[in-house]
């Protein structure tokens, strides 16, 4: 699955695209059932915007994948760096609560 | 549609106005479709304010538009600067959920 | 997938058991794209109590099917009816934004 | 613009859909400018579901019509009993602030 | 200050408007301070629907006359009814704090 | 400390009056610590309303007495009741946590 | 762990006491692991009043006992009602979310 | 109206006071209707600290003053530190919507 | 009353102790009538730490003093400094509305 | 107990995993009840992550432990800093108010 871009219409200006996606759903590696997390992207785009629709699809890919927590935070990071080339880029995961724990992952891009 | 000024009193102090619009709405130019979204504006004025009911209308000229996020909030953010010509200014434009994605656009000038 | 049930100790007092399962998902039978709710469910247990692990696995079973929201809710309260026999049971799905419209379905069942 | 239905697969069972369409939008006849409201209806089905996305599109054809609130409540109501034939339909309008009042309006039907 | 009043396009439905006007303010007789209160009013029409502008520059009368919280509000129900002659009525004043107490005053009317 | 009374200008119509006072404060009689509370009260007045200057300074009289949580309310309840002769009345008072305990008691009186 | 009481002082009253206890703890009796609820009581006093320290010590009994959540909370009621015979008595306990599922068990008596 | 003042008795500390006004109202110019905002307040004081009670009867002096939104909170600005001459002072004028947009102005001063 | 002090078993290292006491009450010197606050204080330990039950019993110490806002945080602000000797401290003091206004008090302490 | 850690594959990546806890309970051992708190940690991983099955059962482990507040925040991110050495480390421990007081103890370590 491939996140799509379009034209940066005004690429001189340094200005923040923020992203939410609250429906995002992987499984977990050891158990085999599902986990849920929100998805949030700053990014300062250069010369390419990121498609939405592609984005959703992108993150769709992942409902039967099996992948950690933070594995899978750094590899759409690393994804989505890869697609659109931002000047700069932050994600950060909030996992639901499993065992009574709530665990959150961010990382950051920048060129 | 113009965006009308009137005199600053105070232009020897740098003060910020803020404002907000909840009820900004625009045309997807992919589908035909109504967007909505929460526009806030800060900025330090200069010699002249930003009169509100102008604004207002000015906001109430996209209604029938087709824009995409990024570029209305870069084109308000063009239009305002040429109007007030404000010391400086930051513009969020806060978008509803489509395809289960939020996004938020924001933009800043300066002299 | 069945729901397992377990024996209720306090068969002669009328008591309510509330369940919230805030990580439901389906697939859109439309768009192939996936749906998310929040499934509630209040019942009065007779003999049986159902076993929420059992419970959790029965819901996780729907994560790959395509299903409308008034047929996936109905179908879940049919299928709890026929697994514990309650004397009563009501169940309400909240199912997130599509196309800016939310919509929670519920129903209820007694004897 | 129509709204559409769908068969009811669960005829026999009195169960509620409830819709919440918080991005309605029209025109106040007096001064030209736009008016927001959330749309919130409840319905149990006889025969008939409503289409969602049909559904959608008759809120949006209202986006450049001019209306008073009590009317626009009383004529969706109207329009959607004669749609679907619910065997009870709420519908309230919660309008946003003008000259610091906020108006919600709430109607019934049922057969 | 008149309550002015427009038709009731759908008098055969017995149906609820809400208004909520958080701006009241009138005066205290006994110390001659402002008083601040949000207004709720509830009512079915008859014949008559309220005119929302005139309704608020009645509130706004209120603005620098000496009124105990219990008078002004069963006064505000008599005038509303004098002046649209509802089927039924609800009124709510929830006045600011005072010497660390709050007052809320409710009172209703039906023909 | 005696609560005070004013004339009831709308005797004929029965409503209500809310009063909160989220100051209270009495001494538990256990440990000569501070306890604190929260007082509702709703009346529907007769011919008496109460007067708010003297019922906050009754509030305060409690300050240096030793009182349980379930007295302390129910002698509230009788004294109001005593000094203005409410249609009916219900009372209810909020303590804060003790011992990771948190006691709301509520009373009524109807004549 | 025996709950203690004291003397009601106003018998003739019906009145409500409300008592939240949000740090409730037991043991998973398949798992050993622990669970947390919040255990809410509403009852109406005959002749005595539960004192809430022995209360308290009551609840942390539990602390390191296995038991089901209806189980703990049809338990709870019968030992409350067999200490202080209350005219009525509501229970409920909210437990904390396990595999993504929140449970809460309410249950009732009445003389 | 002025604003008095009272001796501060650590002047040797630089702290800071925070001041809310959620009920200042003023007229607006061009309308002649009301305007409301909450006035927010922080300073460090030098060798005076403003009383409370003067400052509260200076805005109440506003109430039927036509004023612009920029102008009052300057104005104040300027009679606040005229009146106390703080080491620093900001103040900050929240304005209730009208016309959809919501106002809020700020200003700072500094020795 | 005097702040006790315990020994602090990790010196070495930079760390913070945050305490809100939502229950301080006080005299009002004028009026006489009670003044309430939340009281939060945040130090880093040196070679003490504060022992929370003589630190309540200190605060309860104010309970039937005369004190203005100001002069109240300040001192407790000297005391506890006099008491454990820390790196650094805050305090902020949130008294409850009079006439209209909240006050908050502000000041800091580093050695 | 240990905490158990897993390797960490994206080392050369500065990023930040933030765990919350809202079941963290030990005892006090001055009384022997329970205490409360919520344990949150923020922290930079270089070669290795924490296995979070192992510590939640680490979390467990202090059940019926007597333990002073500052002392156990200071412990765990003692024993976490030794098991996986992370860059740098924060952790947070809010508990729950005992005598109206509520403690929040916080600590960093960094390499």
């Amino acid at each position: 699955m491939n996140i799509e871009t379009v034209e940066n219409k005004y690429p001189k200006r340094d200005y923040n695209v923020h992203i939410e996606f609250p429906e995002f759903t992987c499984v977990c590696p050891k158990t085999g059932l599902p986990d849920f997390a929100t998805i949030t992207i700053d990014y300062t785009p250069d010369k390419l915007l990121v498609e939405l629709k592609s984005l959703k699809l992108y993150f769709v890919s992942y409902r039967n994948e099996g992948s950690f927590h933070e594995t899978v935070i750094n590899k759409i990071l690393d994804d989505f760096v890869a697609a659109c080339k931002p000047r700069k880029m932050k994600i950060v995961g909030e996992f639901n609560v499993r065992g009574g724990i709530r665990t959150t992952v961010s990382a950051e891009h920048s060129n």
